[in-house]
């Protein structure tokens, strides 16, 4: 029996280092996406490990919060998806989950009504989030916007 | 042993006549929200059985759909929500499952750093639903739009 | 407390209609297809439910097969997919389970070293099956064909 | 109370290793395929740990990739099989699993018909895997190809 | 809406008509079995509906059961397998899970240790019952013989 | 906060350290059940952790194999069973379980048939495991023999 | 498409009709067990369907419950046993299951001590249910009391 | 990133320590009730981690077991109850699991029959294990003795 | 095979008929209670099953919202208590779990630090609902009061 | 591979170190609420990791217990919240969820009745606990406290 080395660091780990130096340098992920040139939303998808991150935007995050060699080199492993990336009774998280059961029905009969038999890809899929101020309490407002894939019939 | 009645007719039954006299008279859930001064997405979820359908409303689907009497009492009965409202497996409501795993950390991050601690509620909530032209093939866009709450400090 | 009328007929009744005359009448998938021009493997998952049929395909093989004017209708409502539609441990069906538990991790590998990160689409997807004779037993052949999705980057 | 030795690497860490130098050594599973005269659906998939690896395959492996002994030696590890062997949540990997709730229960129609009574095997298998170029995308193809087991009578 | 009929007779229902004309007929499954030639596990898992019935047994069996014609139909339905066949936690069944559990991974290092790297078929495969006499009380053997089936190198 | 020892070595460790030095030293289960003095079947689950072993059996295995003296002593510790002990849809244990779904039904009424009420025990038991040779591919033959245990009326 | 009938009566029926008739006739278990003269736990446990009924035992206790021909009949049908016969978050059943979380363990150990390698059977197994008077409030007594069976080397 | 220590012991490391100290000692648990004054079942589940241990107890046992400071401490902690606290899969556990499948319902009926609507609490509670002499094999007899506690009518 | 009644009617019939005729009647649940002289929430959770009503309670409510004999009847059996009385994800009910999700912990800790090791019985046990007006919107409370069981030494 | 630093130290941790101190220092949960100038409730949630501390209140509570640097600087981690923050089988949490068993549904019912379609907010929400002397042995009282959301119609 040998003494191996234990495990290297992954997404994981990459992503609570981005969000312990985010924490010390007091950045926000607005900053983050600016660097990067993307949207809030798909940069921080894609730096908590749910996304490809390129050797370039990789190297420019690192910069941004000297984050060490190992770290930069664990965000450019491939993305981890799925239904372990999300506890879904997290409570923000399970408030969607309680949208999906109460609109998910009307959603499948619009989409058929409007479009025909298919889908809303997850795949060629952009969000956007945003604050909308409200006298009576401030809003979140979350957009997705799919492609329509219709079925094939062959 | 006494022989009894079946069961009376509830909100899932009253659902399946709504979409078989919809389809009989070839209406869009578009008209049908028209009739009812609400948007396409509420009316449809409530139709479903998501949403209490007031008797108001009731009468004015049951005449524009011809909606037999006892359908028309069943759609004033409370509403029925939770998980098994709807099957996460088909497939348009899974791509809402699986944004939800590949963004729904990011959204708890996002509202964090611009809210802080708290949600967007699911109650204090609207959805839009609508389709967006685009010459690489047409979108669905969907906009949540829910109230931020503050967890209480006490 | 009133009486109320069964539960209409719907996909799930339909096919069992179609498979009861099929046997009667000592037809094959292969034929119904031929009739509808279409392929087997649509044909088959769209008379068993998981697929739309026109009003056209449905009086097609309510001819073909003899029907009654019910079936035909019911032929034509929604599809049904999602993870009930099948046993999953049925013996045919698990193999196929076992065969994603033993090669799944390597499609994903070959779809990222191929063609980036991405899918392979199960909507604009074709099937097909096919007998292969061998004299060490004939052997059945499967072709799965979907469409490459790469994930957009926003 | 007595210290002892951490677990001695296994199928999994000989995994992570191997695609670690893949990706520091920019070669394909196409490219170590051929190095073992097998396709690379197979190469892929025992190198991820669900195949047995010979000794004279894991020498090979490890010449052409730079592997350390203690590597090499676990790759001649029994296979790892069944059903945490593969993520059914990860995106590439559920698109198959819909695709057996969609055309499962025809597949099951096909081959009762074509064969009789039986399974395609999952032991006597093989799998292939194609880039199919096509102007409107190109396309995935993969070919599942088992021999037919009829169920014994006795 | 429209009343349609119950649902016909299946393979489950069959099985309960030849559960209950055994048992007032007085007929044991060995009687049974030597009418079609068959040995009594196969023909007790038969009726129960886990194999397909030819037209020729149903007959035999509808004629040595005194069983209606609906239910000599049914017996030539297709067989019904899975996970649903049975109770998992009946207590006979119980103790074949925890032989499972106890005796599993020694089958499968002996069966790697005898035949090398595959699996014992469930499909090329018979299992006799029989009952050993014994001073200390007699006991139940039974015994499992399967075609070794080696994975495929490709 | 004080640090502590890493847990000990269990059955588990003491079960993966015999599966190393056993190919090392290229010795079979047969060699080893031999030196015990007990059946094939018998010593393989018990090494693996199923059953006790002595202080006596412990220490021929540890010599035959050249087992440290930490392993040995572990050999000795109370045996782990119950669901945890096995994968289940490992290919080879999941042929298992899939016999129990076809034929549990049967062996459940030939049971009560033959004995009454009651059980074929799980603990009174013993199993074989043997080679058959076949001209058209040799065969895993596996016996199960337990007393019949019946049910008390009290 | 034909019609059949419904469900015969089984034992749950039989049994919902004797806990109806036992209501009606104000009748106790005790009273129903000294008839069989049998335990009134054995008693209960039978009636409910987790044991079979003889045929003169049906009928003492349909000239007792006066109950009909069809429920006699049926109350001799095989037992039905399991995790379904029993709902275990029921208040009453999940205290004891609760006493087995807390008190599993324990018993394992003492059983090991004091007999060795082996099981309390609850086949070989009796119970007794007993009211124990207690100022600060009476208590519940149940005793179970199986035979130890040892596990067999081989 | 800073190195931290390791988890500190907790009960069930405890638990570990004390069944190691006792086989090493060749001590029994009706021994160390001795010491404590408590009876054996209390003794072990609370020395497995199922109860609080308070420190002149943890002292007690200690020093008859030799064990180190750290432990001692750690048997102090709060007890660790639950469903994890113990395998229901285990064989001696899972035969009290099928014990109330068996026999659940009929407590509950002879509970409100002797006693009205309530249970036996789990909280005031004890339990007794004896060894019972019988010429046909020893049995085990575990009693459960708990206060019967009315649902409140409010 | 003879045709049987369908099921009598149960205490879930017997709460949907009060529910209807509550509604037709425009009764309240705080009049029905104080009918029964019973508060609000037990006369709710017992006409909704679960708890016992009493013949003199049930003869109440019947008159009060003129039931027919065969539902008075039916609230006079014993109640239905368990996970499957309410649905976990309906969203009144999941605030509920949500709460014990991020208060549980903290209670078990100040129900120990205050009275020791034990538990707030859920028998012995009231629960109050309430009104509370408040300027930034109207408040539900409600208050759980149950007896402090401790566990018994023995 | 390389060698990596362990996890650093999170709110679990944190959660840890803060029950050993107060152990080891003797202070209560009201003492350190104290300190805070929040409900005890509030101050053991926060604590034990479910709500977020500020700088401030980590630092007080640190110079209370004596706790090191590392261990205030992780109390100002984001909070842990969901169903893996608590065993819902403990048996003080299991009490709570049993009440919602049998009290969910009239809660239900008198929000509906009082407030109208809506549900009460577990975030704007307060928690009291309360010892209530009682001469037949004191009570638990806790006292849940949210405001009433109303479904949005839009």
């Amino acid at each position: 029996m040998s003494i191996v080395p234990l495990d290297p660091i992954g997404r994981a780990e990459a992503a609570r280092a981005v969000l312990d130096a985010k924490r010390r340098k007091k950045l926000t992920w607005t900053r983050i996406a600016q660097e990067l040139g993307r949207s809030p939303v798909w940069t921080t998808a894609a730096l908590l490990g749910r996304h490809p991150v390129s050797e370039e935007q990789a190297r420019q995050v690192g910069k941004l919060l000297d984050l060490d060699e190992l770290t930069v080199e664990a965000l450019q492993l491939p993305p981890v998806r799925g239904a372990e990336a999300v506890d879904p009774t997290e409570p923000v998280v399970y408030r969607l989950e309680e949208i999906v059961q109460v609109y998910g029905g009307a959603i499948s009969e619009l989409i058929r009504e409007e479009f025909g038999d298919g889908i809303m890809s997850a795949i060629d899929f952009e969000m956007d989030f945003e604050r909308v101020a409200d006298p009576a309490g401030d809003r979140v407002q979350i957009t997705l916007n799919g492609k329509f894939l219709p079925y094939r019939e062959f």
